[in-house]
């Protein structure tokens, strides 16, 4: 890696550090914004998600690794909705721990994902803080009137999840239950396995034509399968089959080892990956071009009147209940 | 003021506060995205400006006004592009002091701009931290082709600043410096003007539609005239006249007491004006129209070939050198 002179100020952070992954519409990062040309034809999809220290990575994770993450989470919210994305704007809360090698190498791994998925950085703002921050802002762009809406969705409709649910909870858990018997009993790679999943999200960029094809509805799953399978269509109820939820072979073992971890994968959070609205008519093309795409995806349930609420079942016909659905920012 | 039942969860928090800015794009703030649909023949110009408690603003500043700064400081950025705004997503970081009757009261001051500017919300993110911050993107929309660029201007170009110069610098100052024999001497109404132009920048959104019509560049300046006056078309050269720079009565009251407020009031920063280059030919018509708009402009320069470097002379022919030019984020 190139050398660094330290310290940086904060022009120079942004000439060498984050001028290299900058797009043509960010004027070399040098103007008081940055320069979008929307393409014809198309709706801009815009979100934005932030990542704090202590409360979303550990201070001592890979700097790399919470760039990546803080730029993926943003890339799957862009996923859900059908969009490709266009650019990104960030702004950085550079606290204590934050020096030059650490900047450099949190650059690294976001201009990495930068090229990976095609996403320039359009702008942003450096700021002085304690406990670090990373806001990302991320553009996409669907043809108008296709965004895939949350809310999409009517009786019948099908409920696919992409890639396996519980793999960042259980992840996290991993970290926070160290000396836990089931971590000390799980195997070495199942534990690599979920280390890198809560680490490295894999937001399902490529599903995005799927969806935005034959979907009614889509959302992220950030929050937990099922808090989150509650705000899908939310006017309508659904039914949940809990045995087709898909698991890694790594959840799998954590769950043989600790029953109590099923209800960790379900509700934990950290997935990233996409809960869609599939009209039953379109599920056969859904799969096909979901599996062409390379994105596994499983049919978990459907949408019923509302009256029915929202029901998971297992295949011995016993209705699962959760005392806490979902994660809670606060 | 409504009764807000505490505390509030993420959910009602953005139901209740957040969700009555929200503008048609935002879909209720209930999805993973927002959407913009782009008006045919513009640009978007994408700006992002974050706020750090204990270093944009003081802990125990009105949380309105934090909120209205947080917003306008965005809104200052498009207004120096010629853009009209469109609107933003804010990610809000709530740290230990922000419990709901302080996002209650933040919220309020938000709206109030929001509806003031007429740029509604469109989407965010809520989180926990220690530190507060408040991270805004704010989205406005060009003439295609017509952005006004920092880089814009040609030797020849007049330089001109709106408002006046220094008053958010001196209202950080008198707050810090509450004990200097100026701070006391000086007459409370100044001191009220001063305080509340730190508060509040006036964002020039006025000016922008002069801008378009008649500026080859422009930028907003933020960290103070001397310093951000280097970066304009910073490819050249460029002569200012240190008694044509706009001060208000209370700066020069301020000066009048203790001159070496002066450097201060050209070098501090929180301005939120907008310095621009105009072509002689365009200065009778860029002034009539920035008369119209109600904001005041004043010529204080133009640039000149780049081996003049940046020369700052009072009318009685003294060139002026700055120990530090501009404020230092880190």
């Amino acid at each position: 890696m190139r050398k660094i002179p330290a310290p940086l100020s904060e022009f120079d952070l942004i000439a060498q550090l984050f001028a290299p992954m900058a797009g043509e519409g960010a004027l070399g990062l040098l103007d008081d914004a940055a320069l979008l040309k929307p393409s014809p034809g198309t709706d801009l999809v815009l979100t934005k998600d932030a990542l704090v220290e202590g409360v979303h990575f550990f201070p001592d994770d890979p700097p790399a690794s919470i760039a990546r993450k803080a730029l993926r989470v943003n890339l799957s919210d862009l996923a859900a909705k059908g969009a490709v994305p266009k650019g990104f704007l960030l702004a950085l809360g550079r606290g204590a721990r934050q020096d030059d090698a650490w900047l450099a190498a949190f650059a690294a791994g976001l201009a990495e994902d930068s090229r990976a998925y095609a996403v320039p950085l359009l702008g942003g703002d450096t700021v002085k803080t304690g406990q670090a921050f990373f806001s990302i802002t991320a553009l996409g762009e669907v043809a108008a009137g296709r965004m895939v809406m949350r809310q999409g969705g009517e009786v019948g409709d099908f409920l696919y999840v992409s890639g396996t649910i519980g793999d960042g909870a259980l992840g996290l858990r991993l970290r926070l239950d160290s000396s836990a018997d089931w971590v000390k009993r799980l195997q070495p790679e199942h534990r690599a396995y979920l280390d890198d999943r809560y680490l490295h999200p894999q937001p399902r960029v490529a599903l995005a034509p799927a969806l935005l094809a034959h979907a009614r509805g889509a959302m992220d799953i950030s929050d937990g399968l099922v808090g989150d399978g509650d705000k899908l269509a939310a006017r309508l109820g659904r039914r949940f089959d809990v045995d087709a939820v898909p698991l890694s072979p790594a959840v799998r073992a954590a769950i043989a080892l600790e029953p109590s971890l099923l209800d960790v994968a379900l509700t934990g959070g950290d997935d990233y990956e996409i809960l869609a609205a599939i009209p039953p008519e379109n599920a056969v093309a859904f799969e096909e071009r979901a599996l062409r795409s390379g994105v596994p995806v499983t049919k978990i349930g459907a949408l019923s009147p509302i009256d029915s609420g929202a029901e998971w079942r297992t295949r011995d016909g016993l209705i699962r209940d959760f005392v806490c659905r979902s994660y809670r920012h606060f």
